[in-house]
């Protein structure tokens, strides 16, 4: 069985593989984690923290048992997944349109992150969590709940945290998220390109192609000499795509705030979706920090409504 | 919060929803178990049985918040269920075409039933099982498992019915299942359509539609007299919904098989769903009990490839 989650991996999707496939393993099944792309430098810098190596890069599945980890949408998934067989999704996104020939276990709860979701697997079937998979973990929630700072977060997220933390042995994990931010915010030498897919995802939100990034710094100042730059790529990449419209998050992490650039064949889509009128080529979010639950959902049953 | 399953309610559709409604209340959420319609025989005793009252039939679900049991399909929900807030899906089928715009709650296992996967959210947290809901989900699944002699039957499923029989003060569990059958093979006066649509439900595989329907009796020979009427019921139906096929599984729990009965624009696809030439207007499949596991997943894959 491949364990796998979405294109674009981030940390949320590299440690859940990890976790899921360590966890399948006890119970009994054959489970090896595989990404859809390299890792991102914030997820090597926790995988070499604790000691655990980035999982092998693989894009095609037909054929093979998969189980799925923060995702259910197709165009997050690889090409080829109506040919896998899905035996398992654990996640803590909207349902998307990911469907299945067969029952499946799927553990999808509203929490901050999946690794919270997998925590409580690791619990409910009385495995522990090895030391360097819970280190692992920790960051990934708080990487996902921006330090407890997203509206995502909930109380499941924080325990979690405070447990894996024991488990680790990481006495301060808040001073380890702050390290683990900075590295997130460094993007000097880094191609436009890697920093708008860095963490990027596509939606079809009823026939039109939606592409949304999202970079988090510890402050906008760093990105303000690459704002030009990041413009000038999402235009190319909304054409290559096709899309209706692409938005790049610019998220401030200690301002509690997102900087929206965007590209877009219609801007009173913002106008609708968030009630705002977009400048020419960004526009300011105060306490927006979630993709999830502050942009999708309002621009999926708003903006072409 | 409303909570509901399937149309054409069985009794783990109409159970679950009560037992999830229960939960949630206890878990703080106001919560409502409701139906897409009238309860069937078997359901009825079921209730009866344990003290129950059969939930409210409610088919317009626009603008409230639901969350949803026994089935992902939208075949099988309201027809303005996108309308609705889904807030969490307990289920055991293949994951169906629902899609949500908001992060929710999902328990969904390969068990037998959906009761099985509720009988343990009750043990994850730490809620009691009241003692009438403990019998009517022990029947469900018995009811779903036929009495754990379907394919869909697994460990989590008996270990459940053993623990619910000593909540309820069943000593006898099997006996109170196979009284339970004997009401659900009655079939006497009856008329056609509802012996159709007793528990029937309607997919869409590939832009064909395919409507599927199962009678459980404890002999066979029960249905001999009502095989012309039910024949030329699905012939009507089929026509009605201008579907591809329609079958209607006759099973029978002691002989362990199903002859089924069919209706199809081609009956090819059961050669090549089945592997089986397909009599005039039926044919026999030993060892299938199962719609779920043994007659979609294969037909889905197969009868238009």
């Amino acid at each position: 069985m491949l364990v796998f989650g979405h294109m674009n991996p981030d940390t949320d999707t590299i440690v859940s593989a990890i976790a899921y496939a360590d966890l399948a393993s006890k119970r009994g099944f054959e489970a090896k984690a595989v990404a859809q792309g390299e890792v991102n430098p914030e997820s090597a810098f926790v995988l070499d923290k604790f000691g655990l190596t980035a999982p092998e890069v693989v894009t095609s599945v037909a054929g093979q048992k998969v189980a799925i980890v923060d995702t259910t949408e197709l165009t997050q998934l690889p090409a080829d997944i109506a040919e896998a067989e899905v035996l398992a999704v654990t996640d803590h996104h909207k349902l998307g349109d990911l469907s299945t020939a067969n029952p499946l276990e799927m553990w999808v709860w509203p929490a901050g992150c999946t690794c919270t979701v997998l925590k409580n697997m690791y619990d409910f079937y009385g495995v522990e969590v090895p030391k360097g998979i819970a280190g692992a973990m920790l960051c990934a929630i708080l990487s996902d709940t921006v330090m407890f700072k997203s509206v995502t977060c909930t109380p499941a997220d924080k325990k979690a945290v405070e447990e894996l933390a024991k488990i680790a042995g990481v006495s301060e994990p808040m001073d380890l998220g702050m390290e683990m931010f900075k590295v997130k915010s460094a993007v000097d030498g880094t191609p436009m390109r890697d920093l708008v897919f860095r963490d990027y995802k596509d939606f079809d939100m009823g026939g039109h192609g939606v592409g949304i990034g999202q970079l988090e710094v510890v402050d906008l100042d760093i990105l303000k000499p690459y704002v030009d730059g990041l413009y000038e790529e999402i235009q190319k990449v909304k054409e290559e795509k096709g899309h209706h419209t692409i938005m790049l998050m610019l998220t401030d992490i200690m301002k509690e705030g997102t900087e929206m650039l965007y590209v877009s064949d219609d801007k009173d889509v913002f106008k609708k979706s968030f009630g705002i009128e977009a400048g020419d080529r960004s526009f300011w979010l105060q306490g927006c920090m979630s993709r999830k639950k502050q942009v999708v959902p309002d621009f999926q049953s708003k903006a072409f409504a």
